[in-house]
């Protein structure tokens, strides 16, 4: 990768290429009458146009400010950025399943180079065997590295390239598949893959590590083990999110994709099934135990239909106290075409934004009204507010999570902009995002 | 109350008014044909101006436009808007603590008119007594009915009207509070007044109904009692929010005003303290068993310090995958004071913000920094995003609620618009919305 790839541009990359430095070389820098020496880092995003990191040997990184005065000395030339990958010890047999692996980014399936602190992804098969040999036991891995982005700065076109590469590899024959994903929008994404794959012949698995795979915490090898398990051999073939259910290594959980969030910034048992039960408890030793039999079953020969658009001028709006009009009037300029509401209790806004959202509507923009409660059913029939904001065509979410909502108004839109046929399907289920009736037992029980 | 007040404007007030019929009395519609008989009830927001709304005798309401062809008669008068309150039965005792009850709105002190279906807040102590009897043997009840809106409505300036009645009742000597809210924005609320109301030196209690009070299931009458032992005798001097802690009638928590948020729609347990422990249970017969230490004991001779401002021009925003800069463009050119995000994860927004972002608080507009996870902390030292967000000046929220974090931000901006002091009181614990270390206990375990 370039200096420029790593966020050095104009003048100072200039300065560093007449030096012959790249990103990772060690170097020293003189400035202010002190000496800094170490390992050049990538830049941050809108930092200082001047100024470069060093990570000392210390461990710390330090941003120094290039000036006139400064000198830049490039000390010894680094590993190259990507090292060669090492060779797996052992080999799956032929007869196991096969399973498509398909990073996306995030730390699931990464190698952390200790000089640098840099965390390359897992390109090949070969590394990923390396990095954890239990899955050659399980299934012929074919390792694809689609893209490496932050999850958070995933995009409705980015579900649209891995619901397309999922497709080829399920026509190329794939047993199962696993997605490897940043655990931020994991839940979004996995909204998303389960409306674009119509008619699953096999599982698809997202899975992530709340710990990077260089602490000694670290969630990912289970998380990946557990994933190929499920994929390889579940009976389902669903969309599901598999990571721990607990916070020790004794089990995983799979969600499924339209009823599942990140519930803590840090846990490893971050994710829950909101609405729903797991699909499955996938033990450490590889058995699975249903908790569920309300699921599309395996089949290979089942035709996948891939319907993997998303209407990109789709909003997610929270409704807070003494919120004014103001807001939705912007999004209505600004053309966009849909808005989801994550709205009070069982479906509530206040009074002032009613009148905004009745022109949205009836410029042809659906509102869905969803809860920020997370838990529990909207139901806008019991208080006057409820009706007033039905009778004005506001669209009640029944039991969607506010996120699945919003993904799947961002595919409804994509098929049409027809206000009652956006109606119809979301108040459709399609794929698993409403019950007809409300599961209690999803709501945790509060220990005290 | 006149027909304008529900609802009924123009031209069909005129003809009601000529006809001599207000509210609630019966009358009868001919329209095409069509003979509707039942009562005339008030009139939803944003209905169309010439529809009325009758009670039929089967329950039903209907909406009937009215056109030039349509008959109306008066039938008979119905009873007042609001019934004489009845009388109770018993009265407390001189030597019980005082407790002063405020009315906001909400279903929990309210009487059904179940001929007319319409829902009257109570209005005296008299009548408080009579809907829980129970109620004049834990304390002298002091009702004040301030005002009864939906709390979906309420606004920073209820807020700054409701700190500023609770401390005219401290004035006057009450030995606890209690609020009876709407559940949908009672958190905020309770963020709000504890922020508002510092060196509280009695409990300030919050108390809603997630069933109103005409339902046989409803919670309320054990909330309101639970409420008033809790400001009555209650150890602590602080904003707590109390509501069933579980599904039975056992007992009810009370969880700190800056900690809670309602997680469910429907369920009588739906308020939980997030990243904290409740402060109390409290049991059916009245018996307060203590949770945590780590509260401001009570003290009739401590001061109370009113800083009940709020500034009104600040946003919650939740990100979402694909989210362009234009909504915070769009808060900017409004001229907003502040914004909290709702980032992913441990504190992260789609690398697409952070130009406006930097826009934003080069402005002077202050970015805080929040995680829709719920649960958890912000850490923003862990990923480079993280990092790039911390250096173009977002605030991080440490393990604030979204809501929470919203609330203080309006009240921080409220005494000042200083980037650095806003800064440094939104990372200074004020009043319990910061812990120094993130409480694990409050994460609910995964029954599987």
């Amino acid at each position: 990768m370039s200096l420029e790839e790593f966020g050095y541009r104009g003048s100072l990359a200039k300065i560093l290429k007449e030096k012959g430095i790249s990103v990772y070389d060690r170097i020293e820098v003189e400035k202010n009458g002190y000496t800094f020496r170490g390992i050049l880092m990538p830049k941050p995003e809108l930092s200082h146009s001047q100024t470069l990191i060093i990570k000392l040997d210390n461990g710390y990184n330090v941003g120094i400010k290039i000036d006139a005065h400064s000198k830049i000395r490039l000390i010894s030339k680094g590993k190259p950025a990507v090292p060669s990958p090492p060779k797996a010890t052992s080999r799956p047999r032929e007869d196991l399943p096969l399973v498509a692996l398909i990073g996306t980014g995030g730390t699931i399936a990464s190698r952390v180079d200790y000089k640098t602190g840099a965390v390359y992804p897992a390109f090949t098969t070969e590394e990923i065997y390396y990095l954890v040999p239990e899955l050659s036991n399980i299934a012929k891995l074919d390792m694809h590295l689609l893209f490496n982005i932050f999850s958070e700065d995933m995009t409705p076109q980015n579900w649209t390239l891995i619901a397309n590469t999922v497709a080829k590899f399920i026509e190329k024959g794939a047993d199962g598949i696993v997605i490897a994903h940043g655990t931020d929008t994991m839940g979004y994404t996995a909204a998303a893959l389960s409306f674009a794959l119509q008619d699953l012949p096999v599982p698809v698995v997202l899975v992530g590590a709340q710990r990077s795979s260089d602490r000694p915490s670290s969630d990912a090898a289970l998380n990946l083990i557990n994933a190929v398990y499920t994929a390889a051999r579940a009976p389902f073939a669903e969309v599901v999110v598999v990571m721990h259910g607990s916070t020790s290594d004794e089990y995983c959980l799979a969600h499924r994709g339209t009823k599942v969030r990140k519930c803590h910034t840090s846990r490893r048992d971050a994710f829950r099934s909101i609405n729903a039960r797991p699909l499955a408890k996938i033990y450490s030793c590889g058995r699975i135990e249903l908790l569920s039999d309300d699921f599309r079953p395996r089949d290979k020969h089942r035709r996948l239909r891939l319907l993997a658009k998303f209407d990109e001028k789709v909003a997610l709006i929270k409704t807070f106290p003494g919120m004014k009009s103001d807001i939705i009037d912007c999004l209505v300029e600004l053309g966009y075409h849909g808005i989801v509401l994550e709205g009070t209790g069982l479906g509530h806004a206040p009074h002032t934004l009613l009148k905004s959202l009745k022109r949205a509507i009836d410029e042809g923009i659906p509102v869905v009204m969803t809860s920020q409660c997370i838990w529990g059913r909207i139901n806008m029939n019991v208080y006057r507010r409820g009706v007033e904001l039905l009778n004005i065509g506001v669209i009640p979410g029944e039991d969607m999570l506010p996120e699945t909502a919003f993904v799947k108004l961002a595919w409804v839109l994509a098929q049409t902009r027809d206000l009652d046929k956006v109606r119809e399907l979301m108040l459709t289920n399609i794929t698993g995002e409403i019950n007809p009736r409300t599961e209690p037992y999803s709501y945790p029980p509060m220990e005290v």
